[in-house]
């Protein structure tokens, strides 16, 4: 079983504390490794938010959220109980120098000051400048604090220096944690153990052996209630630049010389750097955008009608922001040359998938009378975290060598009877040891938006047409059109 | 599914059709491809055997071997009483030139003159010649005729030319099918498939990337009331000549340039010639042979007592015949220079379980804080057909990069949903069709032969110590120490 060590108290400190992602996915995170006792009762969760409420009105938001998201097999009532005390709010207008901040500092007196202090900021990226200002402010900044950013880092490149230039004014690059989740899901971090505890894939994990990378991210949700966000962000900002990027570094980079964070921050880097850079005038041959129409979506009974990305954002509403983006990377590398690397990801696609498809290349020669397939390997991070192998297997019985494709199929939720983590418990624990492994350095955020950045204003100058896709397809025809340039179809249509 | 096609009919002829092979293994299999329509009601099968019997009297033994051998879920008595009109039977004493045979060629007029037929020599091997001869005085070798040889095909390289220059004198090369039933699995014939129809593994298929390969098959049974025979032979002779020098040669060959039948022969006699001779000096230091004693095997209740092998015999026997062998063969070979292939055959071991073990190279640097197993390939023949691939992950939910191996394993029938018809159905009827691809050529028996002889010799002139084991253990502790001199250890033994 998984070693989960208990970590020192701490204070746990979330600005936004009242928006979605605290309920969603914070508090849950942190009650599930309370009940597997990696943390104990003396630590604090402390919200912060403008809204006016009593300690006792948050626990009691919180232990709605817990009920809500957390699955039934592991609530606990009893657990609940002495979780809820643990969990304490502040009203703070975190941006402004106000006395609002007496109601945060007011939580802390001389015990606490020795205490890992967590700063998790969950608000608008423009507010993080101030807040950590405030933070110095109001000498909240100890030798044992650190900050957790979440995504977006900025908007762009500029605007990502700007913020990341801001926090760093008050805390020192190893004290920031900036999360992207998708390093805390437990079939991403098994890349680095696939690749580089098992021979027999690193001897195959080059150009000599595959012949292309395909990195999926698909939804089935529309934007929903968060239009207003979403519209000023786009499938690009929102998944490519990060979330997909960052699986692409782990699929391509180099062997780091240890698991230390630096050093594999380096090698990820490298990655980033070495991507082929894409001008104005390659748009439109690389980068597909699409915006999803009205349509139809889920099985039953033909789906469910749901209405268009523009509907959904509001009456008379006109936007061009992508819900849909596939791309054709290239590292510019000797184990990468001629390899390319797609990415694709959007909203309101037929089935929530997250996989990473390595297709090796066709045999060179075949003595087999069947047309073969070539072999892949499926690394699946959603619905269900596992690993697929596909290969051409003799047909049992037949009279002569036909063969037919057979997958090995492994869930590894199923396959190790264990119950995998969500991403958020890694990465909460990671900040209160301080280990940033798992968490982007500056370089690599500036460097992932440098990549993306003339793709970003090559939209905004029109160039490459946003194409239409209907709610329930597997986005606009383009997208196929970019992957069938070399020959090759995306994974899910086969299927 | 399997495509079966129908077979042009034939006349079976089975000498030695009284015999225990006959109904455990060739009327079962006749009977699933006549279910399964690959075979029609004109067909004849014709036991040949010195026994007084009418054709009424051997059906009902057929019967009775079918009621035994076939699956209950599989077993007709509709179709039972179709097929067993298609079963006669013949008094011969088959080695004779005598009346005998009248009973025999009385079966044959014009109409059958013209229709597939096939010899089935399931008689002692010293037979096979006069067998022959007398075929041909009885002008029964026909232009459509066909001999199949049961193992053994003699008893050392001398006598194995022997035979074969008996029977060549009546047949043919082409028209000579010496069975082994190995080739006749389907897992077996799916290493060609696996093997040639996927690069990822044939990639790996060298001294590269492999460190050794063990090719096991252990019996949980003793020789019982065999031992007479099995006592003249020992399990060198028994399955290490043949079946698992076969697998051997299926691991090692390079591509062949076609399937067709002499490419992928002579492709096996490549290895079976690079193998590294073994002189006399060296048996004790590459083989390992063993002699059971009394012991323990099962698990109910700490096992059932059984016998030592010697008291099987009979009271007061003695002998130096080996049941167990553990040998370690070399092909000299640029692709496999420096790779052990460990090889090893008992009688009651622990378990029946037959495998090919193929075990890949440590990684060459670690960056993990667990100790790494190398990845294993595992192809299991029996007890249920299926691969495992052995893979270290990430253990799920830990702090940092703790990892454990984990396997991707596949049962090829619970997989693939299809009954996986028994070794002797696909081999019968491609005798039927004249298909020589899974039988062995003349040069590739006197190969093996000539490899073992160096053995046999040593072994009959008392040259390597004949050590004993328990009933129920996994052999002699020198089959441990012959492994362990390549720092390795047998697969079973670990798990």
């Amino acid at each position: 079983m998984a070693t989960m060590s208990a970590v020192e108290d701490f204070d746990y400190v979330v600005f936004g504390a009242t928006g979605d992602l605290t309920m969603r996915k914070l508090l849950p995170a942190l009650y599930h490794r309370f009940r597997d006792k990696q943390i104990s009762e003396r630590c604090r969760i402390i919200g912060a938010a403008r809204s006016q409420l009593s300690h006792e009105e948050f626990r009691e938001r919180a232990h709605k959220a817990l009920r809500r998201f957390v699955k039934p097999d592991a609530l606990e009532e009893g657990l609940i109980a002495s979780f809820l005390p643990m969990i304490f709010f502040a009203s703070v207008n975190g941006a402004e120098a106000d006395s609002t901040w007496d109601n945060l500092t007011g939580l802390f007196d001389d015990a606490s000051a020795g205490k890992i202090r967590v700063f998790y900021l969950a608000t608008s990226p423009e507010l993080y400048g101030a807040i950590c200002g405030n933070l110095k402010q109001q000498s909240l900044i100890t030798e044992q604090a650190r900050v957790v950013l979440e995504k977006p880092i900025g908007h762009d490149l500029d605007s990502a220096r700007r913020i990341n230039d801001e926090v760093g004014a008050f805390f020192d690059e190893k004290k920031i944690f900036r999360i992207d989740h998708y390093l805390g899901k437990e079939t991403v971090q098994n890349l680095i153990a696939l690749r580089f505890a098992n021979p027999v894939f690193e001897r195959l994990w080059d150009s000599d052996a595959i012949d292309h990378v395909q990195i999926t991210a698909a939804e089935t949700v529309g934007v929903e209630g968060r239009g207003d966000y979403y519209d000023k962000s786009g499938a690009l900002r929102d998944m490519i630049q990060n979330h997909l990027l960052q699986v692409l570094c782990l699929v391509a980079m180099e062997p780091p010389g240890s698991l230390d964070a630096d050093n594999l921050r380096n090698e990820k880097l490298k990655v980033l750097r070495a991507l082929k850079p894409i001008t104005a005038h390659d748009v439109p041959h690389v980068a597909v955008r699409g915006q999803y129409g009205r349509g139809r979506i889920g099985s039953k009974d033909g789906g469910e009608i749901v209405p268009a990305y523009l509907e959904e954002l509001g009456e008379g509403k006109q936007s061009d922001t992508e819900t849909f983006v596939a791309l054709k990377a290239e590292v510019h590398s000797w184990r990468w040359g001629k390899v390319p690397f797609y990415l694709r990801s959007g909203k309101r696609l037929p089935s929530k998938v997250s996989e990473i498809v390595v297709q090796f290349r066709e045999t060179p020669w075949s003595i087999f009378p069947t047309s073969l397939e070539p072999n892949r390997l499926i690394i699946r991070l959603q619905p269900e975290e596992g690993i697929q192998l596909s290969l051409m297997n003799k047909v049992p019985g037949g009279d002569g060598m036909a063969l037919r494709p057979a997958n090995i199929d492994v869930s590894f939720e199923k396959a190790f009877s264990t119950r995998y983590p969500d991403a958020y418990e890694r990465l909460l624990m990671d900040t209160v040891r301080g280990d940033p492994v798992l968490f982007m350095r500056r370089d690599e955020v500036e460097a992932a938006w440098s990549w993306v950045e003339p793709i970003l204003k090559a939209w905004e100058s029109k160039t490459g047409s946003l194409h239409h896709y209907a709610a329930g397809s597997w986005g606009p025809e383009a997208a196929n059109a970019l992957i069938q340039s070399t020959g090759h179809g995306w994974h899910e249509e086969k299927a």
